[in-house]
């Protein structure tokens, strides 16, 4: 899946259908999340740092880092579904490299595996001050195929 | 670790000292969490339902439900700790059994193994909703004991 | 799922199958491991020591200890499958507590969820010597229920 | 870390180092595995397949795949230390994304961090028939280092 593909843009219905979903996580919003990349296979979220945000040091908390690699992820695997299917996180598994630090982070998740009903993504965050950007995180994510709910 | 002496109170000092270091959290008060229980090897966080921790569906966000998870394991393992070191996060894996649902969803870390350097914990959420108490969220996490940083 | 039903045994036609299963692993007989207890939603496996699943200071391998984990976990979730059913694993995540030491080691898994299509399971290993046992390895697991491959 | 040494060799003093390791460890002989490649950073093992490390539908058992993966990951460590350092696992997470086929599996392990206590390193491993390379495994792995036990 790691090939340039990633890098293009998204279909606009599938890009369309993200951000609506995005829009409707209050936890997104609340955190001050935003989407800044919708690739097939490939979704780039950015969080600026603010002190609702941060652990007891200041940096970036490891739940804030966690949770937009997970919706980074999470929308990597529902650029490459049909319209009417909806996407759950099993589980994932990340590591803190560093503190995170920086004006934001970005979370950048990449669909390594897209299969049936399973999609395995890698989830990478970095810390970015200016031009430098720095890994903070890295992790892998198991997320599931559903049927949309009947709305 | 899991005896019964985890479901006693932790000293006073180690008390004071984790509710003040929970205080700093920005991320924890912006979401609107709180301590619940500290005991020796064992902290329980509570995080109440508000629009602002939900993902698209309504249901508490990964994000969130992972945030007090780790937070939990991180403050289990700092009450094994003396006074004048600190813990960060290594890594921790999460699987999210069940959509995190209910009035408030409970986080509990409780330490396995607390090693000279490396501290691992188990994570445990529940969804509860009056005398209902369901598991959502099953994890494990590392964390590394560090020297305070100078002030 | 955790409660007393999974220290009793298995139905004879659950454990006959999870026995000739386990016979056609390779792996397992090549490792010189065998199954000690087959309850519903809970399978032990020991492992000898022996120079042959060690690493290179005399313990057990961690990929030993992993392997056995990983069949433990796969085979409880296996007892509370209907007969035409198979499982693989999905993904796993294991801590190594301690050096694996003592005459043997034991792997319990057991499982904490059992959906229609994924089971999530604790695995625990524990180093054995004479009457102490003492944890080594402690891991969760996700599996997925599939149809049994045509014969 | 991820740029072109890793593809070059290691030192020779490094290469040694990991070889005479890896000849004493009793489980990668059992197994059949070998050391294909130690790079700074990098160290790839190659397992053949045959009837002693397969699961029970002939494939390759995730146990066998996850050893080689962990012990290639642990050389990859190693190879960024001084001599007189050793490396133990803390954790490890892999994802099964296939069933490992092939005349032989390939376990790539790559350092992401390496810290002064704590390395970080990506596993991947892939079913190898002839040209064909399919990816089978990916996880990610915490190490620490530790000073070499009296001899």
């Amino acid at each position: 899946m790691e090939d340039q593909t990633q890098h293009g843009q998204a279909s606009p219905e599938a890009q369309q259908r993200i951000q609506t979903s995005f829009d409707r996580q209050g936890l997104m919003s609340h955190l001050g999340a935003r989407i800044t990349h919708i690739g097939p296979g490939r979704v780039h979220i950015e969080l600026p740092s603010r002190p609702e945000v941060t652990q007891q040091h200041g940096y970036f908390h490891a739940g804030a880092t966690s949770a937009v690699a997970d919706s980074a992820g999470g929308y990597a695997a529902f650029t490459l579904f049909p319209g009417d299917a909806e996407v759950l996180t099993v589980e994932y598994k990340i590591n803190l490299l560093a503190p995170a630090a920086g004006d934001h982070i970005e979370a950048v998740g990449t669909v390594l595996k897209s299969g049936r009903t399973l999609t395995v993504c890698r989830l990478e965050v970095f810390g970015v001050q200016g031009d430098r950007r720095k890994p903070v995180a890295n992790g892998q994510q198991t997320l599931i195929r559903v049927n949309r709910p009947e709305q």
